[in-house]
């Protein structure tokens, strides 16, 4: 499937608003970009931020039709309205995921929300429940579970090609925080109170054990967790060196780092099996190498030879054309474009269609909670539940 | 700069049409989503085949308010509307651009047009003397100069980091035409009616040979070209070997290919000058190599650490975050804007914006046309001019 | 320093015997590479099996001048001779070492030992004893610490390039046993009785437990290991998770794996420091990696630009002209030869001299007894200590 | 095949001599080394230096039993003693080769020679007269000819694994003569009359060139050049850009530089078939990539999976620990005793043995001359013959 815009059956894109990704944020941008690329979504409301004259200056930035000074008077205004907002997107440091989110799905209306779920375990269990309580659908922008080749390592894991999986290899390394930095993206990501317990683990550890599960179908059982704040006055953890163990066996190692000097945005996954290895990268990320034992490594290309349905139904151009991050991050709203669609009569979203879900950032939150727990018990074994 | 929507200065976006682009066509597709990237844009009418049901129903497809049945009707009725399309996207095979273009340029509405500029010689001569009479502007979607990467190289060497040039090595393999294929991307692309004299050198050649010229700043004297057409029937060369020697002594090969096995879409740039050398790959499009004579190579990263202005305003997100072939492709639509809305008030497009012309689309008509020409004389040297 | 033969310091070739490595081993025939390449050794007796019929048609195919039925008889009988052998390479099963080492050790020849040390921690100890009490040198081939690339990452840390070490990544995956094996090769390292209470851990661990101290100049302190025989049967380890805690502060992960598939021999080590990081892989060997903080990656190139005076020193051809294990290797020897040179006379080696001592053996040893341990307490912290 | 040392076969090393290669030169060196690796000769005389107190010098420093004042001499001494040499390598500059070569062909001494055959076409025929006219056998160090994955591509295709040959890209890029240089090594390379009127063409284009047709089998029938000198100054070319035409319809393209800033020694090969691609760089040389059309790209490794027994016999050691440049030149002199030894009965080299020939070398002389030739008539085909 060549994903390239609304079709007959959508009929019109889906009316879409924002909470927080004003005019200093990053991820913001990115979710806008996202929801455009693949054409199923209008931006027509937004609260982008917790002040009020920011909020509004960026909407009008944007060209936004609706400007609120709160996500609360955006949720109640907009739910009231005939043609309101479909959906929101929640963009804001991790510790407002939940009061903004709540707001929106008591009203209907379905939730994009950026991850980590929440700031705080206890944050993580009611969002849960208010998704469980809400008809809205509830999305989370583990945006690296888009990428074509992400889903090609999944299909191929679950169709057998590893066999047993034995070892998962997962590592998030980043640079950006390898001094003290000041400046709103560093901030509130090293500040506990708006990140989280986790720095690195909340950040990008969350996305790598996302990613790892994501792809092996497996579930983490325990896990070893030794983290440390480098950078002097840090109170977050800027590096974590985590074990993994899963039912049913399988064992892994997780790397997540902000200090890693060379290190851009280096998401790599590699998992063996019985029978066959596969690697990933996410800075090559249109190639997956795979290796059955004994046999020449496979450079496997979205779109191109060897590659299945799972990740053809989410490209969007011939091999050799690289999509990138937008790209994989826009399939996560397209995706959930899916759903909405069939949400509206009350059906479900078509086969094929995968997004993470509120359950993945509980366990994500779960995640950082043990990895705290465990480093502060000096790397003892933490079970991965609540 | 971080592009991601429409700002004040905008105020709305700009109204597109399109003629081609239909259900099976590819790279309509693409310039849709190259238009919807940074949100300067709204498609609103179409002409998307020269088959009026097939124009109908894919513009129904994309939820097009105007479908017309032929691009001289759209032009016609569009040119009379208050909200009629102030631009046009020109998405059709190659022999059809020039018939196509005319009509929106003589009146006023901008032309956003695919490569090569038309399949003919005297077509392109035309096309330039109507773009040169109207006040519309015309743009030439040679989107491989929308990559930072490739904006980064052609600043280095403006800035004299190489010295001056000696070496030019360009080549763009693919390998899809290896076999005798037949589906309408292949076979007007094989076809010399609608594709014009040059097969693999018109398609992919005329990219490769832009993009030298518009990295390094040269402009081509003459070349020897060797071209063959290697599967059994093919009217239109699918190799092509050339020689280059540029303006001021340095000298060039050029390869394309679309029967070289293994390779998807493998365009790449090296250059070589007294001082420095680099070296650039259009399937891994982030990165651009840099060795200083006598220094370590250098791997400079879009948006990161040794890259400068030229890249950083059509960057869009953080280095490791991987952006694409459709990124690279959007920024020509978002220069195109910027262009656009500066004409409005008659005024010239912003410093920095860059976009290719009919002028380097004559250039690209004129490279193929030499190719074939020296071929028929046994690779003698032909000056690359009307 | 191009190392490309004798000199007049040195006048002759060192007589070299071999206990172990008859026809059907592997190193055996590695370290008679590495003995000839620099050309300073001559390989005069062997022991080459522990079946007398094999070690004569192994010494016989080799055109030996003496051939002996077992390593002591060789011992005694060199000893008396006067042009007896001046050192003796042993590369047997690592159960073998000591009591072959201690039979040379006591007679004051030169030792060039394979590692592990030895197979058991007691033996390590009465190992590093009779070397102590021996007036011969002891030379043990972790033959990585022969790449001029890691002697170049050696000598940047300790000069200071990276600032304080943070972070050490070291991983040697391979995938020759991830499914039962029945051949020489594999049974004697699967066997603990052979190899010791470590599989991967002792096997290849050591070497990037090696590698990893070698490199960045580190003690470590105590480790926490999680160590798995995934091959039904197995009674070695095959995969281990290590998490490591180095004196003064750096923290590292060790991975060692013998069922990854796709791996062939993925030695890999990457550091990180305040100020810059460095990254390093065995299968590219004449590569390094170095990113200062802020600024590109830089391609440091073996002879080649950025390479200082330790990789250069034991460099043999120009950049760009590859070389490999069998250099590292033969650097080993090289590094010893001049170490037996300079003994010749009651002198130490001269400056820049380098090789793995008795004492790196130990620590391998400790390394190995340590994962075990702490496996066996569920990962338990243990201190790398006797 | 492990090739690890001399066996009962052969009993003793073969007695070589050597002409140039003293303290100052560098390919002398190689070839020391090369002779050693797989124990098959003993170098054991020398007139290393057109100097005679070099030549002592050089020699004594090596300990060489045996030391000549020049190479007349030698041959001529060598030649009455019963211990005398069996084979000699010549690693002067090139116009040297042939006056040294036939004074030891014509006394039955196998030659081992350095390439290019000679300085002059002249010379070249006078030397396939002088080989043919002697019982003594004649090998060129056409040393990439001697990497594992080099033979198993040119295995492949004898094998019909790409089908027809139609397209054949070879290239040679160096920096190291980027900027005027002063000492031996490039000085007699760039001076006319001991380098031969090739620059670039003749030192590195006939590595490239003969590359192409080892691999391949083809013979190219004409070429068109355009060499240029870009280092004012330079008396010979410093890049060479060449049109191949094959015998049977294949079509190349070949570049050498030396000003390819940024390229240390970045010999590669691809070819393109009808059914399949390889690609092969000397950079990675233990690696073959291979595609057959329509499937997932491979990664060969040296004696890893895929390898085919061309590439086997000539490995010494298992996959994923690199061979490099000096493994591969010594392949060349295993090859040359493989066959000196046979012909000591006067027997052929046992199947498989396969080394460069003086009639190679003769085309290599061929492709330089027709180089000079065509680019002087504006890059006009002309043929590769005499």
């Amino acid at each position: 499937m060549m994903v390239t815009g609304r079709n007959e059956t959508l009929g019109r894109r889906i009316r879409l608003g924002m909470v927080g990704g004003g005019n200093d944020a990053f991820i913001g941008g990115v979710h806008r970009i996202a929801a455009r690329i693949d054409d199923r979504f209008e931006l027509v409301a937004g609260a982008l931020s917790s002040t009020p004259e920011k909020s509004r200056a960026s909407g009008e930035a944007l060209g936004l039709p609706r400007i609120y000074d709160d996500f609360k008077e955006m949720a109640i205004r907009e739910a009231r309205r005939k043609d309101g907002i479909e959906a929101v997107s929640i963009v804001t440091p991790n510790h407002v995921h939940y009061a903004a989110a709540k707001e929106f799905l008591k009203r209907g209306i379905h939730v994009i929300c950026d991850k980590p779920l929440t700031s705080t375990l206890a944050d993580a269990k009611k969002m849960v429940k208010a998704a469980e309580a809400s008809d809205a659908l509830f999305i989370l922008t583990h945006n690296y579970t888009g990428y074509p080749m992400v889903r090609q390592a999944r299909e191929m894991i679950a169709k057998g090609d590893l066999g047993a999986i034995r070892v998962v290899q997962v590592e998030y390394p980043q640079d950006w925080l390898a001094v003290e930095q000041d400046f709103k993206q560093a901030n509130w990501r090293t500040d506990p109170n708006q990140s989280g317990a986790g720095g690195s683990t909340g950040d990008i550890g969350t996305h790598a054990y996302n990613l790892a599960c994501f792809v092996t179908g497996l579930e983490a059982e325990s896990l070893a967790a030794d983290i440390q704040a480098f950078v002097p006055g840090r109170q977050v953890d800027d590096n974590a060196h985590v074990l993994l163990r899963f039912k049913g066996g399988a064992r892994g190692m997780l790397w997540s780092s902000q200090v890693a000097v060379g290190n851009e945005n280096t998401l790599r996954l590699r998992v063996y099996g019985e029978k066959a290895g596969i690697e990933w990268s996410q800075e090559d990320p249109n190639y997956l190498w795979y290796t059955p034992f004994g046999e020449p490594k496979r450079l496997i290309t979205r779109n191109g030879a060897g590659a299945g349905e799972a990740a053809g139904r989410v490209s969007r151009i011939p091999p050799g054309h690289p999509e990138g991050y937008l790209e994989g991050f826009a399939t996560i709203y397209t995706e959930a474009a899916e759903a909405i669609i069939a949400a509206r009569d009350g059906g479900l979203a078509p086969d094929g269609v995968v997004y993470p879900t509120v359950h993945d950032g509980l366990k994500g939150v779960q995640f950082v909670a043990a990895c705290v727990k465990s480093s502060s018990k000096n790397a003892a074994w933490v079970p991965l539940e609540g």
